[in-house]
């Protein structure tokens, strides 16, 4: 492996700053980890011990990374990170997806990773542009669940469709579209695909042509609900209505 | 008025980075506003223009503040701010409440001033230790619709209680926690009180025995779910049940 270096969007690798993204990656992802760094104060840490011993059965090499902690995650407490090598998955035809329609913040995208997790979902297409979905900001945010989800990064909404004809589109949008409500009162097919649109734009008008437009309900005092918010009535209500997150 | 300086906590008044909050400020509670600041590139721009005019008949002052605007938003293109005074208002005891107990993060609390709005929420009540309401970062998060909403911040759970004994209490937490699905199945009277716990550590196991305590159904693959999209779903149910996003 050549020299580790701080993180580029253009690097095939990247880090997840954190013990608990560390250890969902070495658990979940143990193919896609090349190396795992620990902090020299950390060493004899429960924590680190737990990923060490993880790491060896993996066969995954560790290190101490002092300087490169911190330089990854900006901060002089990060005790851990996992260099994990950047993957693109098949989406599962069979389960309903998420589709993130060029979202453009990496806080608002790893949100979404783990509430779809938690909801049931675990495929989720992105369309570019897009905010980086490899970035240590967005494997923070997600808690480390993107190593438990189905991704992939189009280059178009038209290439994601074309693979996968037969899913029923729910684009979530403020114009012509139905109340979550009416939509959810109405049987909901076996492969389905919520499609959420960018945090300023929303998605474009011609998404309400494609499918069973949904707009969720809410009140005029405000503009628009925050992206991750939309996306977490839109799967938690779809998910209760297709059964995806069990009982209880 | 004093000289202004950069926000701090102990200061009481606090800034609305940006246009779309400064307006909503100078809309919907310009008693507090103290004055308007404008960067002075911006001085002809629409947006500018509207806030000037805004800020006349409200007979606010408005002054240029480029050197403070950049110290405020901690950004070179941050084009307008109005100063206000910190508020506190009396909930409205005939409609319902949201709780935050404890909440550390001023993006969630931002976020979540946004969603409560939306979905017809109107009285938000933050008990402390908690992350500062009025942080230029908590406005920025909420975009505006703080100035739209009765908050205040009381010193104990108990200091809320006292003052609204007859809210039905629906704390949201993990353990001795009925599923939303059931609690939602039975009627939820006018008054009540959605109760929401700390980023990392929830409510405190006492809450269950202060009302009908709610769980999120969501499966075990995630931890739990992210502040702003608990309260999101919880939202979003509860204001359906009651009516009052209103009709579609």
């Amino acid at each position: 492996m050549p020299s580790l270096s701080a993180y580029k969007s253009s690097l095939d690798y990247s880090y997840t700053p954190g013990l608990f993204p560390s250890m969902e990656c070495l658990l979940h992802r143990p193919s896609s980890a090349m190396r795992l760094l620990l902090h020299s104060d950390a060493e004899s840490s429960e924590g680190a011990e737990k990923l060490r011993k993880l790491a060896e059965e993996q066969h995954v090499r560790w290190e101490h990374a002092d300087r490169l902690l911190r330089m990854v995650s900006g901060k002089d407490n990060c005790y851990a990170a996992v260099v994990f090598r950047k993957f693109s998955d098949d989406l599962d035809p069979a389960f309903p997806h998420v589709v993130l329609h060029c979202p453009g913040d990496t806080g608002n995208i790893g949100t979404i990773m783990r509430t779809a997790l938690g909801f049931g979902f675990e495929d989720i297409a992105f369309i570019r542009p897009c905010a980086d979905v490899f970035d240590p900001h967005t494997v923070r945010s997600s808690m480390g669940s993107l190593f438990s989800l189905r991704i992939h990064v189009f280059d178009s909404f038209d290439d994601y469709r074309a693979l996968y004809p037969s899913h029923t589109l729910y684009p979530f949008m403020l114009r012509r579209a139905q109340s979550l409500e009416t939509v959810l009162s109405e049987p909901v097919p076996a492969q389905f695909s919520l499609v959420f649109g960018n945090e300023g734009s929303g998605l474009p008008d011609t998404f309400a042509d494609l499918g069973r437009p949904v707009r969720i309900e809410s009140n005029s005092r405000i503009d628009s609900l925050n992206l991750s918010v939309a996306a977490a009535v839109g799967l938690y209500t779809f998910g209760r209505k297709a059964g995806m997150t069990g009982g209880y």
